[in-house]
């Protein structure tokens, strides 16, 4: 079967027939109208993020499979709803598909892809699909909710609060250099990078005790994601490098080659939750966590003392956020 | 300026400085979190399209002034939410970019999409960029709302009822073809390809008035889209040549190339209403439209009819509703 048999609109109809049904998402009317017809949950904010992934700059077809590439596309957007303290309830799917591009390749895209979206209790709603005379490029657009109390943005982070991270860092980033240098890569960090988890219910659970001051999540890179906090938030930082988590994987790697603690730094893609606690609450932070680690890995201070990193030997050094600029020479 | 230079936080910063205040669209935060974060009026439901615009499918970057393009792609997403009876509310926007795309075309398109945006009451709330290693490839998704009870779907057309449509039909059409032939197009015919504006204030009005059964715009042509109504209603429809709104300049093409009215037929990218009005409604309906007119060019029959088309001299014949299939050989 090719996608021109298909066509569009049969191609469509595949979709909407694979899209599985969810109750309590509010949706009235799905894929199938001018536009999808949804509801919110009396007292809730609606919450919306879109994400462009295109073939050659965020993913390579070679190293990835499909059906992974389907579900990180939901990953790296719900992430951003989880980082706000929602939960994700609708996806908006935009492909441009090159005519080269297999009608298997992209079933198992499509699997992947509402296999993720109901993992976090979202449905797909609607989309856009065209061919592509270039590269193939997805959109993703998300749309969430949460009680209007209980958003966190980045703008909150208070003189004195902690830093905290979610899993690990750096895996992701370790995994890409890998394979970009066409070296061996273990199961563990490869997944890291082709399946990352949004970390829905570690923010949902988070922002329902109102507990982070401020929150992101962790697409960039922890120096420049914090440093959009700092900045939204006019304070300053300084985190401690001793207590930055790492998993046994990087680890390993970073007994060989010290300066890949970089990767932990300015990596991106790790999707973890980075936020700040006021000290007064972080007690209850010690109580709520059970299935995902936090480590706390610095201090919020005053915006005049900048952004500071203290490596092993306690040495301090002022720290530039710097993350992945697309348009970077 | 170059982009690289600028940068893409600061080529986000930007835009954000771009974006026109808008008051009640319920933006609570737009560009510059993880999630825009947004109200709807209270008992509203939210109304979302997506849309691609892909550099050599949608548009040529040398027919097109930047200016334009950026209004269309509003206009074009914009459009969803009018056929469904809504007021478009939030507008989000991705931009994969080629390194070769000058500043001041890009920030040309963006004054097109704000201003567009500005003139439909709705806000740009946020977005992804990145580079493109192809094509230009845009992406819009737009929220809108419409009171509960006023939502017009595809699905509501029942026998008997009259056919609308608004405007005129196969302008864009005409001026696209004439545009790929490099033969000469009028300023009108070429507005009407260029700049096509949603029907936002008829829309609303219909379905504020509860008149139309059923509605969709028109973006693939008037009968793949009447047949999008057809299928999801379940019913037949016979449609009079004889009644087709067409605009001067259409019909003087026509008089030298009778065969063009294939064009009003099939033709896409009018961004008309197209919608059905059960028979004791219709006199509300002469009532109600003063500044844009609407042309009854139809009847819904039943299903067993099927589509049919009866000509100027009343030679009626079956028509199969094809509309523009992206994936067409």
């Amino acid at each position: 079967m090719k996608l021109a048999d298909l066509g569009e609109f049969g191609f469509i109809e595949r979709i909407r027939g694979a899209v599985a049904r969810s109750e309590g998402t509010g949706v009235r009317l799905g894929i199938g109208d001018d536009c999808a017809v949804l509801e919110l949950p009396p007292g809730q904010v609606l919450l919306t993020s879109t994400d462009l992934l295109i073939e050659e700059i965020h993913f390579r077809s070679d190293w990835s499979d499909w059906r992974a590439l389907g579900s990180k596309c939901v990953s790296v957007n719900v992430s951003d709803v989880a980082a706000m303290g929602g939960s994700p309830r609708h996806l908006y799917l935009g492909l441009a598909i090159p005519g080269t591009m297999a009608m298997e390749d992209l079933d198992a895209f499509l699997e992947g892809f509402l296999e993720a979206a109901a993992g976090y209790g979202a449905v797909l709603v609607g989309g856009d699909t065209c061919r592509s005379p270039g590269p193939l490029m997805i959109s993703v657009t998300v749309e969430g909710a949460a009680p209007t109390e209980q958003v966190v943005t980045r703008g909150g982070a208070g003189l004195g609060d902690s830093i905290y991270v979610s899993g690990t860092l750096g895996d992701s980033a370790l995994a890409l250099q890998r394979l970009q240098a066409d070296r061996p890569v273990t199961v563990e960090l490869a997944d890291r990078h082709h399946r990352p988890q949004a970390r829905v219910a570690l923010g949902r659970a988070l922002a329902e005790a109102q507990l982070p001051s401020a929150m992101i999540d962790v697409s960039d890179g922890v120096l420049a994601d914090l440093g959009h906090i700092l900045e939204a938030s006019a304070v300053g930082a300084r985190l401690e490098q001793a207590l930055f988590p790492l998993s046994s994987g990087f680890s390993q790697a970073m007994d060989e080659e010290p300066s890949l603690f970089e990767l932990a730094l300015s990596g991106g893609e790790d999707y973890e939750l980075l936020f700040t606690v006021p000290a007064d609450k972080e007690h209850v932070l010690a109580e709520l966590i059970a299935d995902v680690p936090v480590t706390r890995i610095g201090t919020v201070t005053e915006a005049e003392q900048g952004f500071l990193l203290a490596d092993q030997a306690g040495q301090v050094r002022p720290v530039k956020a710097k993350g992945f600029n697309h348009f970077a020479g």
